[in-house]
């Protein structure tokens, strides 16, 4: 996912005060409602936004309602789209967003990807028009409730070079898959293709800290271990050559593949303020039974956890982790023991609820 | 791909000579022949091998011929596999290989991706009971004849730590995605998830020269830059856990999904002669059709491409590549002027020629 810092980078003090997800999740429906989001839409971003936030993604959790209600009340975001299937085969979809919350959009995808799953073995549903989503683990996990693979890409507004480049081309294009497993565990991925997120190097500079070498190049397109430097030029892909290959693939497939704007052409979150995003999605769900079935696919994959988690760790190290499992811990504890947050967030929401007259959950 | 060295990493003296690809196609394919794999799949498989080596990639070029047909003699691949559909939905198959030669399993899942795609938007089909099918690129690259994105992953034998480990588990699982365009130059993504081929770092060992830091741990699991070290320790993932997630991903894409194989249940190419391998595969087919169709989607894809090629490049760098360019220049290049081969491999290649009266190439 995404690691971007709210804003700009501010120095980041927590509250001392736990908060509860419900109450949370409920305050930024209550205030999405005000934006004239029908509840079942306002719910279901908030419930994105308080997900995130649970897995220990706080860079894509409620501190996104500040920018979300903004866009909303610029008319930047239709609150209630009236979303088009646009084209339709056995197990594929193409869908007009019509500039709804990119929540709202991708979910009706997903479900859509799941649904013709259910049928055709494999559901592929593209989707133009539509705007930050927030983390795809939220959309291939709703594939998990059917003991399906779940698939999610976004493209995402220009900040990272491609390899070889100096200037950003394309986003930090996430995409997440979700295996559902027969333990309590399912495995998740869920990545950014970014080193890391931009706003860590902002922070950094602040600090008159240096960046590992390889996060960066600066306006030469060189590498650089200056944040201040690298804040001049553009972020890389993880991976080198290789993750910004993936990048790339992941812009045309949720973009080019689907009429969606693709590269710079995709509004930035933060800054443009004149025109709808077009952001660009493509959700899938794989039905097991159409493979080795669920089953026969529960129990291997569960014996492969079970090899990995008996592997010999490297030293320092207690075991392997498996994708997604820092994230579940992270959400069993914060489920039952709440957590903290920003105070600059808390600052914003309480202002938000003020304005338009929602109470804030202390 | 997978950039394995020959064998055990010997040194690689070039020949002088230049060989034709046709030629050496030819050469493969009688060779094959004598193994009585039928004179189209014995064609497939020398026109794939040596299509690896126009595209420069001659680790998995006709150096392979050597182990592929110790195996066909040992009975550990059959020469005329009896290849089923196990199960099949609108856009789905699973194929049950039979211990075919990979090549000719892939090749015949690709086609039934493809068929499938025309009707069902998407075709997706899984593989068990395969062997080393060669380059990724292969098969991606058979869905640009109609105008589709080709996709294809498999397994391979356990070389890889995953992220957190210091012992191999996972295979250098390679992918690719093949992407049409309007233009004469296709957008092929063709990697292993290894940051380096093993092969590399045997070469390195035996030269007594260190490694780049991050390529390899030792033992006890840690990052090492010395090359004896790293070969008593495992390959890592290209970009750290990201690498390391998307190289399991593709282990249960290939393997778990179609009840193949999987980490270290895979028998080894080289070091395995009592097992067949049951490697898994994915080959997939996007129809352009289905999304935005193939008019605008080539149209979209020109202009990033475009864009891309007028983007200010690092310094020294002359300008971006897009993942396949180098390949594919590297493919006109030796179409034209035939390319040298190791001496070693003519030399494996000549006696194999002797032995079953197949006359080389010279």
């Amino acid at each position: 996912m995404m690691r971007r810092l709210r804003r700009k980078g501010q120095s980041s003090l927590k509250s001392n005060k736990k908060y509860g997800h419900n109450e949370l999740r409920d305050f930024c429906t209550k205030v999405l409602q005000k934006f004239n989001l029908p509840y079942e839409d306002a719910y279901l971003v908030a419930d994105s936004l308080v997900q995130a936030n649970l897995r220990g993604v706080d860079s894509h959790g409620i501190t996104r309602m500040g920018i979300y209600t903004e866009r909303l009340s610029r008319g930047l975001i239709d609150p209630n789209p009236k979303v088009d299937v646009i084209k339709e085969t056995a197990a594929t979809a193409l869908i007009d967003g019509k500039h709804g919350m990119g929540q709202v959009v991708a979910a009706i995808a997903m479900k859509i990807a799941i649904s013709k799953a259910k049928e055709a073995g494999i559901g592929l549903v593209g989707v133009r028009n539509s705007s930050h989503f927030g983390t795809a683990a939220y959309f291939s996990q709703m594939a998990l409730q059917e003991d399906m693979i779940g698939i999610a890409l976004s493209n995402a507004p220009a900040t990272m070079a491609l390899w070889g480049g100096r200037t950003p081309y394309v986003g930090t294009n996430p995409f997440s898959f979700a295996v559902p497993t027969g333990g309590d565990m399912p495995i998740i991925l869920d990545m950014a293709t970014s080193v890391i997120a931009r706003g860590k190097i902002i922070m950094a500079a602040q600090k008159g800290e240096s960046i590992p070498l390889g996060l960066a190049v600066d306006k030469e397109g060189l590498m650089t271990t200056n944040a201040a430097d690298a804040l001049e030029g553009a972020v890389l892909p993880f991976g080198g050559p290789k993750g910004s290959g993936i990048a790339l693939l992941i812009d045309i497939l949720s973009g080019v593949l689907n009429g969606a704007a693709f590269g710079p052409h995709i509004s930035d979150l933060y800054r443009n303020f004149e025109v709808k995003q077009n952001v660009g999605h493509l959700l899938g769900a794989i039905n097991l039974g159409a493979f080795a079935g669920i089953i026969n696919f529960k129990a291997a994959v569960d014996a492969m956890i079970k090899e990995i988690k008996a592997l010999p760790a490297a030293k320092g190290t207690e075991y392997l982790l498996l994708p997604g499992e820092i994230e579940l811990n992270e959400q069993k504890k914060r489920e039952t023991e709440g957590f903290g947050l920003d105070v600059e967030v808390v600052e914003e929401l309480l202002n938000l609820g003020k304005k338009y007259d929602v109470e804030w959950v202390e």
